[in-house]
């Protein structure tokens, strides 16, 4: 047309979450650009988080995962109707070349490669589940869980009764999810991970204890500290044992987990800088170094808001504002993607697990000095029915009050608080922001001082001095050397429900404390406890105020405490 | 004690939330302190928001919500015990001296008096029932809800078979809350309002349409625009009926739940300073004009954080907060209380409701220029089972873009939403902000574009010109003078399922769209629906994008306008 610009050519390499976002955005925003999504394999734009609930049965038509929600599949011609972009799936593109704005592209069914010209392109590679390269990783029955054939393959196995006995290497994200699964499968799970805990990097060692104790629990046999040596076969090619350092676990079936990579090798050979991560890098306008070429979703690294970083966190919720994003700034937009501040969440075997933030460890490292705030409560008034117990802690910077992260697990509602704190942290929030939230309360919703305040509380009392309070690792090692007793302020009820402590400890009910008082040692630290820790805490004061000097209590009490003891 | 000042006394009048908070807050602070509690009812730190679920039968035992979490009762003698407060019950303040420093105390069994010195006061008065001035409203079985007695009162009567027709008067949160517990309880229910929608004030008029459809589904008999003139008796003095400007009722006990309104006689006669709202003035150390006094709980006004002003909004989770800032401020702190974002939430008849900031109609009378974002969601993946349908509403200003408030109603989750936007509320946050929030995501928890960020692009894309959007009023007006058509972009099971429109409505699948756009008038306004909106806002971009100029789309689609036409 006389007087307008030639229509632009976008092309999008990945087909399953950033790359269709950043198609369906950049046509909204454009309806004249030729689109075109080249992906490689069978299936696009399918939510591959939602592959473990498929194994559990809880998604009952694998299809369920490429559809609409009103139920449209999202399949090639869906993105042509709609959408006006091209989708031609079994299609790797094998190199780019930035120079002569091109990509070359091969047909995984014919072998045939052509070259396809662009003037804006989308790098949506996405990753790759990381196999180490131990003997028999590549035998029959030897699973990763990543595209929707992945989890139909494992599906078939276990309905056919040939995966009685899984062994499920890396006690990750997708270790945890598939885990919840098989319980739900019947099948007789051993988790192998190399660590010294289960989501490491995720949590802190405490919550990871109590992630462990659950797992146990609910008969996963969890082995810690052990690495794969080899998968063994049968002879005939399938898989029969894992051998590990410190043993050997009969298997049917293995499922390796142990983390994904992202897919760079596009991007690496084009020239493309890729991040400290190893993943690419890009701007905040997701923008590599290359004007023209964008890259989002599992493939990049992202920015942490709290550590500062450059961090790989891949995530599809992530992979999804990103793919907005790069749509925008594909049609002449400037939009920004400001990075994230290290929010998930897992469900697995009766119990949620949220996080957000950093961990005490990543907090040291980075020179922050952490206080940590510990709440058992639960997720709504006590009086009430119903109501299922969350764990609650965050941690803030001791000097400035800055809340650097939180995690909340339980069977109860773990997402609000953790989505609250996570709210906050985009701002910058301080512990006194919490305590002054203004959330939402009523009887079947919450307590009074919502859980996520009273943490804050906490946190707040120990940086005014009035709360002193010491960890179960430390109150182990007093009590070890024999320099503290354990003061249990529960009633007798409590303490024939849930036993604590050994015939050293006493034992005064908090109403009688203050007449009591004289029957404790003055020369030994006491360390308080009740269930929670607000009655440790109010005995403190009390004591305190009586003259005892060494006195302190345990954190989050023997709910905490019976929960993340080894 | 040579060297050492003299102990302080610390008087608190009321004794249901924020005053017994503070006493204990202060107590942790100063062991020394002497403090007195007085309080004019029988029972002391109840949870009064608890009251219509013991209605309901969720809570068992009245003394459940005078327990603490491990079960010991907050009676004096626990107050005494753990706290070293002295709680006298029975006793009415009935006027303070401020310049002696004291105030006169009668005990309402014995009717004698007695004058008590203080170096600090607290006034935490609370509320009461307001209740007009109608003939009949002394009647017996005439209740209003508000401490245990009233609740322990009408349960009585219902459970022997005397109250199967209650009439509730005013339709705000505590008749609604009520409604609910009589659904339980198989009471027949008619609920009278004189306003022209429920919760009025609390939420928008088509938030407050969906209730009301909700309430007659669930065969509450609501009548609207309604006022009571008088409550008419049996001639033995018990309710008979109720007498309204548009009707009579006939009823077995009423219930009247107009409101609260805070007790400000002992500050006003003692020449504190009252606020524009009525309500007991403080600064934001919870401070009245008199230094030696403070005030908190539901006999004060706060500030509200998004429009500026301050509000009477009484609510037990403030109270807490409160009192804790005066324990602190008693105690030789500087602790500030800075105000609400007017958040609150309550569960009816199968749904929750949960609202934060300010309404459309606050917005415009402050000046701002509202811009609504409605997002039908679901509080999870929708290819996971369980799923709960939720409607977010949220209010942003054109200008700016900063969120003004939400308002969230449904079955699923609304609780996690609000308090996610109530949080940001505290920040100023804009809708780019709610956009770019790192929320959990995992399919059994929340969609991969989380419902609050979804509202939130809603508002950006009508902000950046991209979204045009009809209210249902619009859309009906521009129906009736015959100046648009409705295209419906739904599929047929889905029209099916959910009928939409008359025999003038164009229905197109959205997958057909494109290739049969010419089947559209082009003189006409378009009007596109689907389910929840966002393939009518897809249609929008496919129809400008085709040179149709006149397009805009149905706000929250069949989902929203089933529910909020009248």
């Amino acid at each position: 047309m006389a007087g307008k610009e030639k229509r632009q050519k976008i092309v999008i390499v990945g087909g399953v979450a950033c790359g269709p976002k950043a198609a369906a955005r950049a046509r909204r925003r454009d309806p004249e650009a030729e689109i075109i999504i080249f992906e490689r394999g069978r299936y696009i734009s399918y939510a591959g988080c939602g592959l473990p609930y498929y194994l559990a049965g809880a998604v009952k038509v694998l299809d369920g995962l490429m559809t609409t929600s009103s139920g449209d599949l999202r399949d090639p011609e869906f993105f042509h109707a709609v959408k006006d972009v091209t989708v031609r799936t079994g299609m790797l593109v094998e190199a780019v070349d930035p120079a002569q704005k091109q990509v070359r592209v091969k047909n995984l069914q014919s072998g045939e490669s052509e070259t396809v010209a662009y003037d804006q392109l989308v790098l949506a590679t996405g990753a790759s589940p990381v196999v180490p390269p131990f003997p028999g990783a590549d035998l029959k029955n030897v699973f990763t869980l990543r595209r929707p054939e992945d989890a139909q393959g494992l599906l078939q196995l276990i309905e056919a009764g040939e995966a009685d006995r899984v062994t499920i290497i890396g006690a990750g994200r997708i270790g945890l999810e598939v885990a919840d699964a098989f319980g739900a499968q019947a099948v007789e799970t051993t988790m192998v991970e190399m660590a010294d805990q289960v989501l490491p990097g995720m949590v802190d060692p405490d919550v990871a204890r109590y992630v462990a104790n659950v797992l146990r629990e609910e008969k996963v046999a969890l082995r810690l500290l052990e690495r794969v040596k080899e998968i063994r076969g049968d002879g005939e090619g399938k898989v029969a044992k894992v051998i590990t350092d410190r043993g050997e676990i009969e298997a049917d079936a293995v499922l390796v987990a142990v983390g994904v990579k992202p897919n760079v090798e596009l991007a690496r050979s084009a020239g493309l800088k890729l991040g400290e991560t190893g993943a690419i890098a890009v701007d905040e306008f997701m923008r590599t170094d290359d004007p023209n070429i964008f890259a989002g979703g599992d493939c990049v690294e992202v920015l942490h808001r709290i550590s500062g970083r450059k961090v790989y966190a891949p995530l599809g919720s992530t992979a999804n504002r990103q793919g907005r994003v790069i749509g925008d700034n594909l049609t002449a937009g400037r939009e920004k993607f400001d990075g994230i501040v290290g929010t998930s969440v897992l469900r697995t075997l009766g119990i949620n697990l949220a996080r957000t933030g950093i961990t005490e460890a990543e907090a040291r490292n980075l020179g922050f000095q952490p206080v940590v705030g510990i709440a058992p409560s639960v997720d709504r008034s006590h009086y009430m029915a119903g109501g299922r117990p969350i764990l609650v802690k965050i941690l803030a910077d001791a000097g400035s009050g800055r809340v650097l992260g939180a995690q909340v697990v339980g069977p109860g509602d773990v997402v609000r608080r953790v989505d609250v704190i996570a709210t906050a942290l985009r701002f910058g929030a301080t512990v006194d922001d919490l305590g002054a939230l203004d959330l939402c309360y009523a009887p079947p919703f919450a307590t009074a001082i919502e859980a996520v305040a009273h943490a804050g509380n906490i946190v707040r009392n120990q940086r005014s001095g009035l709360a002193e309070v010491v960890t179960a690792a430390q109150a182990r090692e007093l009590l070890a050397q024999d320099q503290a007793v354990w003061l249990d302020l529960r009633n007798p009820k409590e303490i024939e429900s849930q036993k604590f402590g050994d015939e050293r400890v006493v034992r005064i009910p908090l109403p009688e404390l203050r007449r009591r008082s004289q029957e404790l040692p003055k020369d030994k630290e006491i360390i308080c406890v009740c269930q929670i820790g607000v009655r440790a805490y109010e005995a403190c004061r009390i004591l305190k105020g009586q003259g005892f000097s060494r006195v302190k209590f345990l954190e989050g009490g023997v709910s905490w405490w019976s929960r993340v003891s080894a």
